[in-house]
């Protein structure tokens, strides 16, 4: 093989997801071709979030700040927090531009067979925020598997009565065919049907 | 979206083949949660590789110094010189082990279409290595495509009589199905048929 100091690069490179020794070599290739355009920029770019990327203090987003952009934005200060159980799923969220409230970041789903309680989670932040901060209403935005449902409940027998509780439409995906989606969802997507 | 830093450094791995927005997010994602595991040495790394990483003046191959590692252990110095069209050729050679002698990285192929000539290759510094290094045997392990075919085909022109020419036996791969192979691999390997 080549230098000790690439075979390292790509060692590294193959351990995110998505990626494998295959396609590790690969990109590392076109990284070092590509030094100007792609590899110098890359290398000063993850240096600066490695110094300083964090966990918002807050909400659990993942920022430079200790408070995130969306917890310092007045804007966003609208009594709606919506929350989600990934970082990830925050800035799907923030994608489809349709939230303009503030978030809560659980940092995963309760689990009894991992171990994973309400304290392992930013459960009782969440209760502290509805009880210091100004919110009017808790969107729970968790995933629709048993783990997320599960620790929705949970949530939502903390903060009930002290907060309007409201969680995402279940329903036929937009662009979805009947044929593919599973029965599950065709269940309920005719219990909440709607009149036209 | 979350903070600038974090957006350009998704942006940015978004661009390595092999990985698109979303497999970008999700890996700068895992990195700020690894990250003395894998964030902290991946900046260090990728600063290592983009301030040494160079092609070797000898042969073309990609490393941290200005000649290779392959070029310049005397082991190496059997005689033998593999042509490969890109680094990757040359790493997967590597990976078979089979070969003990030193490369040329050719960095393509000819094509009339894209306007690249012999020029734009290393085809002239091949033709000055096989005059003045100490080669007996030059093994043209060039891509089985009709790119590659050309290319070899003009590279033993230039070679011609002046040092043993070899190239790459073509025929079925080790774990192939004859089902699923194309004509002209089983012509090939019909045609190049061995005694048992």
């Amino acid at each position: 093989m080549s230098n000790s100091d690439i075979d390292n690069l790509i060692e590294l490179m193959a351990k995110l997801p998505g990626l494998g020794p295959r396609s590790a070599r690969r990109a590392v290739l076109h990284l070092i071709r590509k030094r100007a355009l792609l590899l110098t920029p890359l290398a000063d770019t993850i240096q600066t979030v490695a110094a300083t990327a964090r966990e918002c203090l807050n909400c659990g987003n993942v920022g430079t700040t200790d408070i995130c952009d969306i917890c310092a934005s007045e804007k966003r200060a609208t009594g709606e927090l919506c929350v989600v159980e990934d970082v990830a799923d925050l800035w799907a969220m923030e994608r489809s531009g349709v939230f303009r409230g503030r978030y809560h970041v659980l940092g995963g789903t309760l689990s009894a067979l991992d171990a994973i309680g309400p304290e392992e989670l930013r459960i009782p932040r969440l209760v502290d925020r509805v009880t210091g901060e100004n919110i009017t209403e808790v969107i729970l935005a968790l995933n629709a598997t048993i783990d997320g449902q599960t620790t929705a409940h949970y949530i939502a027998d903390q903060l009930e009565g002290r907060v309007r509780l409201t969680s995402l439409a279940q329903g036929v995906p937009i662009g979805g065919e009947l044929d593919y989606l599973d029965d599950g969802t065709i269940t309920a997507a005719m219990q909440a049907r709607k009149e036209l």
